[in-house]
């Protein structure tokens, strides 16, 4: 199995590095086109930006709307929902692969003020489930090599590890990408889990660096120029005074105020997009799309031009870095509309350009003084605006660039107050730039570990960590006191029901009974007629059944649950139904050879057959169907008058789906302790009764490992051991006796 | 609570910078006073080296023998089974915590093969501890204000809280702490403690920031050469070729099978001192931890006298590493028992000298050549085999050191044959060493994000993360292959029975009945004679007893669950002991309400009141005891024939002590799923159903604020609303009507 891990990741490893080539291709490109037709003319310059950036930008909207509407949006909401346990139709097809991909590339090279590390996080989590049930069976690109992981939680364990990868890939961050999908993603924490996680981020980590080794040899255009590191900055400050933990400080609120005002704005904007706007159908939303691309291309052309050029500082012979930059290069210090040689625009170095050389510039050391006040705070203005107006939109859109850009933005700001006021040598507003970043991202998604460790293994720096996670815990600090992280906020206005790791406090004062009390228990016979199950599911929606016995002395039993989805698979097959309306005989060999377990593993997001798709004659309908093989003889149960926020956990910390609420019991079997649950480790206490005891009882369930130490071991006069019951582990050593009781003679 | 953390981990912080003070002052002062006498006599050095040595160590297995047995060892073990569920006793006493501090300030400051990485875990979790409970109660250190941390979760989380504020002091490697105690020792994932354990660590982080710039300016004597970030070794290689991948699985694969050998030649040491020497008393324990001492100084310091020096090597001007180093400075290239003057002992450089400054010299970069093949197969064989002999004595030891010296010791041979055969400029041997450290630590303590996180973080080189990440993926398969982890087995060793996070095998064919079936079930009525509590009590060591009343036509019901410490509680302060057999009447007023809700808190690892120590009169042997205030009215419940599987679950991921069996329910009260559990999300089911009816339903525990919403949102003619049951969160806003329905009108 891990050896298709290897093969499988190395899919969503390569699957970034094309989307991370086009894109910075097609950005590239477009920016050295825009330049060079500005040598001659502006206004011919941003008439062929305009168009570029709208041709690529329609032509992401029109991929999502006619093609893959679920590959809208970030995607992680959705992926975070289905960790939780909803199905949300269409998340997962390859039809969304695809649409995520090219998508993304058109909306990011457009030059949007989104990112595409969001929707790489998407794209990783549907090539796992793609691969994991063995290609997208519609376009028959199955494989049956693959189909081991048909089980449900299989299969989200393997969509936990596509996130991983997908930020790994994104970031080039694999701890980051650990640690994202385990803090932000999921819901069910397993130990193996962490495991698989990490061995998938590795791989991926290996995968992309293996490309860039191969591009840097100048195969791949303009991509790889951050290197495996993005936004290097090990060359900054290393070293902090107490004095600025105030700024620092200062930093964690504005970002706490700014993150959550971003999530409440973006309500605001989903909401009123979804209530007016996109009811309108598909193409409104091009319209959209393409209004936003041109505003976005006018803005961030024409803002620079209305600004002065700044005179070139006195170049440090030592420093390698140009001003201004040469044409063609990046960089900082960007010589646009300026009318000396000498000069350049501090404006256009952030606006007008992509936006990984834009943080670049913010996070860059060295540079004091290149970007003036009113710069960054016009910017800062301009792309938050469009950054709330863009984030929904109907294209792939990733919220963690631009929240950097915006982030870094007003951290260079308060670095430029830091440094103006301090007056020391060491202080670089590179550093000011980053603590900005996270704090932003903090204060917007709310997360902590992974954050930090995402942005240290984006810019190099371990010596900034402790900063980073003061920031970092400030922000979140603020933001949790107004409204919840972005990706819950949008999770429920998706109407995507996530359970939450804490239960609510109305549910302390909550029964059982009074969660379920306005249901009509539905339940179904153990033999039941054809006819009565189809009126069942008809008439209603529920996805799971109790089924109720009666024992021969008349009394009642709850025998077991039945799936909804595996009555309509025993409908539709049809070959387990039965004349007699009594129980079909046990001896008669299990009922469950005749079908294949695949038949009963769930559709990842397909529909799955509906209750009317099932066509049946009215001879059918007059049979039986034993229920027995085929349901869950031990589902979960509470009793009536447990309290609601006991039941919440049992469900959450479980991941369940069904839940019996029955009457208090009458009598007790026993009482499970731990001591009842360590099979093995009863070894040690044996060998603490052997020295008193020279007759041995042997439990079942004792261990052949634990058998063969203890003939190994038994150094005394005891040479006879019982063995209480018949059981399996002792039978085959242990000689047969009379009244259920085994006796094993030891050499 | 948050501000209480904040005073809190600042002691863990402060504690760690105690130890590391006087450890590297104590071995500073040792090997430059050696220095200093050897220049004159090596017999006289040598004595003196190793009497410093004896001192240092007697005085840490004094300490634990006579006054904290329970401070011996790293433990981790201890650690995780107390947060597995198992209550150790002894291991967060305020003696265990003093104990450990000087103990391994002793047994770290004289030389022997063990760190102080694992024994700060401990000291971590004792803070935690006593603080969360208010100082010991013993001592009289007791705070009112602290007690709020009384409940049992409470305090697990605050000792998990405490691991990480361990590794983070004693790493530096404040991410690492979060992951550490996130991924290895913790038993139960919940995303609250993510939050709370993230913020631990950075204040731990700054406050050992803070210490160690106090310390730059020389406050400290030798504390802090390695700044920050321990072993730094951003100057070497930066990046590498895919031949090299070869010999880093290389690496991989010796680092799991000697990780494994360690961890087996430990479980039979352990076995052996437990079984043979330490029978014999505390005597035994000293001696043999003094010998040992002797032993190691012996070797350390006798070994490189028998190897030749080697010249040398031509200095590189550009280079600051010196050679021969100059007396009473740290680095590479020391001068010991060399004839002539520009010569150097390879062997001396790492074995004769703190393992801090040995380590730091084997990661160093630019140094090729510097050490022989031989020297190094010489110092692993020699130390591996101290570091074995040495693990198990009663003095406070960690792992992790020893284990970064034994891997970087074959990491760097490694790297010797590695830069031999490529002959390429850019490989370094100490990128090789660290590599090997990784290894040797995944392959004993088998961990991944944590241990990959605090070697990028003890190193400050990210660049090499996925070598690390790969190295670390073959090692901790290899090693699973043979054995279990490190912790894990010794947890194994000391009869602590840690429930793993995956049931056992045999479980799947195990009901929870069968895991049962040898119980007497004793169960207590509700009101109980006291003088049957007593001999209930006395007959068993049950922790639970089920509590079981009649209703009124005579059926039984099990009503909860009694716990064996409340009983005592109740049986010790018995105010609540009643004349009448009769249930006390309910309206009398909550009867909880005579006792504190402190007096049934658990106390931490004091082994709490026996029934042999409550006394009670005849008299009050014939009173009555109605238990119905005190029991636990929802126990957790399992049908009699659930899969024990399942029961493990439910068992291992609650972090349960005592689950009921119980027959299978006759009758259904209902099903919860996950629309039941969700209560606010029902605001937008509601907008929908408004649309439809202008009656609307409101089930009990709609909230305010959904209410509120509903007032706001409704436009059409529809006034009123039906509020179902007087339920606690309408009637404020109901007007009352009958049949338990209340009216809302609004507006």
């Amino acid at each position: 199995m891990d050896g298709f891990y290897v093969i499988f990741f190395s899919g969503t490893g390569f699957a970034a590095v094309f989307i991370n080539i086009s894109v910075e291709n097609f950005a590239g490109w477009k920016f050295s086109l825009t330049f060079k037709i500005i040598q001659k003319s502006y206004l011919a310059g941003c008439l062929i930006y305009i168009l570029i950036n709208l041709a690529l930008v329609f032509s992401s909207v029109y991929i999502i709307t006619q093609f893959a509407p679920a590959a809208a949006g970030s995607g992680i909401p959705e992926i975070k929902g289905y960790l939780n346990g909803i199905d949300i139709p269409g998340i997962l097809l390859l039809r969304t692969l695809i649409g995520k991909i090219f998508g993304s590339i058109g909306s990011v090279g457009g030059g949007l003020a989104l990112g595409k590390e969001g929707p790489l996080v998407h794209t990783g989590a549907c090539i796992a489930s793609l691969l994991g049930q063995g290609g997208s069976t519609k376009y028959h690109i199955s494989s049956r090599w693959l189909q081991g992981f048909k089980s449900d939680r299989d299969r989200r364990d393997l969509v936990t590890c596509g996130c991983a990868a997908g930020v790994a890939a994104a970031f080039r961050a694999p701890v980051g990408g650990v640690l994202f999908s385990l803090e932000e993603v999921t819901s069910w924490w397993r130990s193996q889990l962490m495991w698989r996680v990490f061995f998938t981020s590795a791989i991926v980590a290996v995968v992309v660096r293996a490309a860039m080794g191969w591009c840097k040899s100048g195969n791949c255009g303009h991509f790889g120029s951050g290197g495996f590191i993005i936004w290097d900055i090990s060359g900054g400050q290393e070293d902090y005074s107490f004095e600025e933990l105030l700024p620092m400080a200062v930093i964690g609120v504005i970002g706490g105020l700014l993150g959550a005002l971003f999530n409440q704005l973006t309500i605001y904007v989903t909401r009123w997009r979804r209530n007016y706007l996109h009811k309108k159908g598909n193409r409104v939303k091009i319209y959209e799309a393409c209004l936003i691309s041109v505003i976005t291309s006018v803005i961030s052309f024409g803002l620079p031009l209305l600004r002065k050029c700044s005179p070139c500082p006195d170049s440090d012979p030592a420093s390698e870095i140009e001003c201004p930059r040469a044409p063609g290069m990046y960089g900082n210090y960007v010589n646009f509309y300026c009318s000396k040689e000498k000069e350049y625009n501090d404006l256009a170095t952030i606006f007008f350009n992509t936006q990984d050389d834009a943080i670049r510039n913010l996070f860059s050391a060295k540079t004091i003084h290149e970007f003036s006040a009113q710069s960054l705070l016009a910017f800062l203005v301009m792309f938050y605006t469009l950054a709330v107006i863009t984030f929904g939109t109907a294209v792939p859109a990733g919220q963690f660039v631009p929240g950097i850009m915006i982030g870094s933005t007003y951290g260079r700001l308060v670095g430029i107050f830091t440094v103006n006021h301090y007056k020391k040598l060491n202080i670089e507003e590179g550093t000011y730039a980053l603590l900005g970043a996270a704090s932003f991202l903090g204060g917007s998604m709310r997360m902590t570990v992974s954050l930090c460790v995402i942005m240290v293994e984006i810019t190099n720096n371990l010596k900034l960590l402790p900063l980073i996670m003061l920031v970092l815990l400030i922000s979140k600090a603020v933001g949790d006191a107004f409204n919840e992280g972005l990706y819950e906020e949008q999770a429920r206005l998706r109407g995507i029901p996530l359970l939450e790791s804490r239960p609510k406090y109305e549910m302390r004062k909550m029964t059982a009974k009074e969660a379920c009390r306005n249901q009509k228990v539905l339940s179904l016979p153990r033999v039941v007629k054809v006819a009565d199950v189809v009126s069942i599911l008809q008439s209603n929606k529920h996805n799971g059944f109790p089924v109720i016995d009666h024992t021969r002395n008349g009394e009642t039993l709850v025998i077991g649950l039945m799936l909804r989805s595996h009555l309509l698979v025993l409908l539709q097959s049809k070959i387990d139904f039965q004349h007699s309306p009594l129980p079909c005989d046990p001896r008669g060999g299990p009922q469950g050879i005749r079908h294949n377990f695949s038949e009963f593993a769930k559709p990842v997001s397909s529909k799955g057959i509906s209750i009317n798709d099932i066509h049946l004659s009215s001879d059918d309908l007059e049979m039986y169907i034993d229920l027995a093989p085929f349901l869950n003889p031990s589902p979960y149960v509470v009793p009536e008058d447990m309290s609601l926020t006991k039941v919440y956990n049992i469900f959450r910390q479980l991941g369940l789906r069904h839940i019996f609420v029955v009457p208090r019991a009458s009598r007790m079997i026993g009482v499970i302790t731990r001591k009842d649950l360590l099979i093995e480790e009863e070894t040690d206490s044996t060998a603490m009764e052997l020295q008193s005891t020279s007759t041995l009882k042997l439990y079942r369930g004792l261990s052949f490992k634990s058998l063969r130490w203890l003939c190994a071991n038994l150094k005394g006069g005891m040479r006879t051991i019982i063995c209480l019951t018949n059981n399996v582990v002792c039978k085959s050593t242990c000689r047969h006796n009379s009244k259920n009781h085994s006796v094993l003679v030891l050499r």
